[in-house]
């Protein structure tokens, strides 16, 4: 079981993340992305899910050509928890920089 | 430069396809999947987009967990093309089959 962030917690993880925003209508974050090409997106969305499947945490999608969008958020907390911010930090770690919107 | 596909090629062509769905409000296809566990999931997408390189056509897809739904549509064209088709029929070549919803 775990839980959904504190309000405390909130203020001070989320405010370490780069570029994630709320979601309208559900506790949950998501972030764009955009890459030079499919190749570079695939391989982004690669290096997320073997980290995720380490994790045994799974991001929400979408990606079309070299655009990326993921969201996320806690199923079984039905909201951001430690987790989220795990797994948004990583992905941060391994985003490019100029490109990423 | 590719063209949509006629109507003739279209009742031929979607005819031999399994389990893809039109998008309302758009001329693109859908089919949903549904794997047994993430591992299965991305391993499947991994195979989809190989190919998709290959053929420099690429789906627009949603995934979580154990879940994809892809849409294919070819933007130049601005509709279903030969393009579609031969990804869709290379996707169902590779789907799952008791579990595909």
């Amino acid at each position: 079981m775990i839980n959904r962030l504190t309000s405390e917690e909130r203020a001070s993880q989320l405010a370490g993340l780069h570029g994630w925003q709320s979601v309208a209508g559900r506790d949950a974050i998501q972030r764009h992305f955009r890459f030079a090409d499919f190749n570079e997106a695939f391989g982004f969305m690669t290096r997320v899910a073997i980290k995720a499947q380490e994790m045994n945490h799974h991001p929400e999608w979408f990606n079309v050509y070299n655009r990326v969008e993921i969201t996320l958020s806690t199923h079984e907390a039905d909201g951001l928890t430690t987790r989220d911010v795990e797994l948004a930090s990583f992905i941060d770690s391994i985003a490019p920089g100029p490109l990423a919107t």
